[in-house]
């Protein structure tokens, strides 16, 4: 297996932490975003969206999208369980797992497309309003999650799975790119489970 | 089972049209989005993110997100098979729905939440020139989708899969509130797969 991925970016990273849970060494090729290395038509004939990352099977197939190259990474090494270990439990995951991409990455991802300057060149157009009304948006998330977290120890319930990754990834996107500190806006319960993430081994796979 | 769901709104519609093509029938309660039924302290015990669709277990506990709802029923009544019999198929089914689900549902939705009048009172702000460079977004993801469905008779290839539901929806979304019709845009294999979704008993579930 080969992934082709981009360092530091936020969705390879996620794909980076989980395969680095499970001890996965994957063959790496990068991918130069700011260099337009996602438009080439050798990249293009991996995955026609122009994403990173794609993990391209020993078969020849490629898979792209971060959370269903997780479903497969899960599928080839199951241990540690990341996902759910049937669907009862895949179910309440996947719900956590959205909860933090759709309501806390995705809103952190626009902020920074439309507010940060360095990220003008990667968009078509920047619109700087819609950008900071989304990291209200995050923020609210950020306080429901404070809250969650001051009742048990990891995003999904009480053990380590694939939202607190998720979680992690957006955060730290949001740490270095939006100077978010969760602690600094009164989250001190999302502040302390980051900075427990980030004594993980695995916190800085991917960077 | 007890299903919180609103009529017509596009992500109740997905996990209506899924149930019914497993033949599953859900006890429905309907939450009335414009009254802000989903606003309410009882709706948000179920749901603290405030959005529909919420499915509530027989032991009482509550599963909100679309796909984590999906998950549940794929795993309580597992055919027809909708999301993939092992990790492999799951992993490409899942690639295929993500993509109709960020690259053209995502899209429709900030495009008709910023640029239509009937949904300013569910939006706090409407960013109309954001929304309206969205529905370029959805076009482009169209196009890509066009050159597939002329190769393959479904969204996720062979067979009928909750991604096609996935797709399904967010054009039947823009259908109604972005006037959109494929097959007027160039998109005649699009359009086609959409006439041939259309015919299936279960395309009104969810209306």
């Amino acid at each position: 297996m080969k992934l082709y991925t981009s360092a530091r970016a936020p969705n390879p990273r996620r794909v980076a932490m989980f395969a680095a849970e499970k001890g996965i060494v994957l063959d790496e090729q990068q991918v130069d975003l700011n260099g337009g290395g996602h438009r080439t038509p050798d990249f293009l004939a991996r995955n026609p969206l122009g994403r990173v990352p794609v993990l391209e099977l020993d078969d020849g197939r490629t898979l792209s999208e971060t959370r269903a190259i997780c479903t497969w990474l899960e599928g080839v090494h199951p241990e540690p369980n990341l996902m759910g270990v049937d669907f009862a439990e895949r179910a309440f995951i996947e719900m956590a797992d959205r909860r933090m991409e759709l309501h806390l990455f995705a809103p952190i991802a626009h902020c920074v497309r439309h507010t940060h300057p360095g990220l003008a060149v990667l968009e078509p157009q920047q619109f700087a309003d819609f950008g900071t009304a989304q990291g209200a948006v995050m923020r609210d998330t950020a306080r429901w999650l404070d809250g969650v977290l001051a009742t048990q120890p990891y995003v999904a319930g009480e053990r380590f799975t694939i939202a607190d990754i998720t979680a992690f990834c957006a955060l730290e996107f949001a740490r270095g790119l939006m100077r978010f500190r969760p602690g600094q806006e009164g989250f001190a319960h999302l502040q302390a489970w980051r900075d427990r993430m980030a004594e993980r081994p695995t916190a800085r796979a991917g960077m």
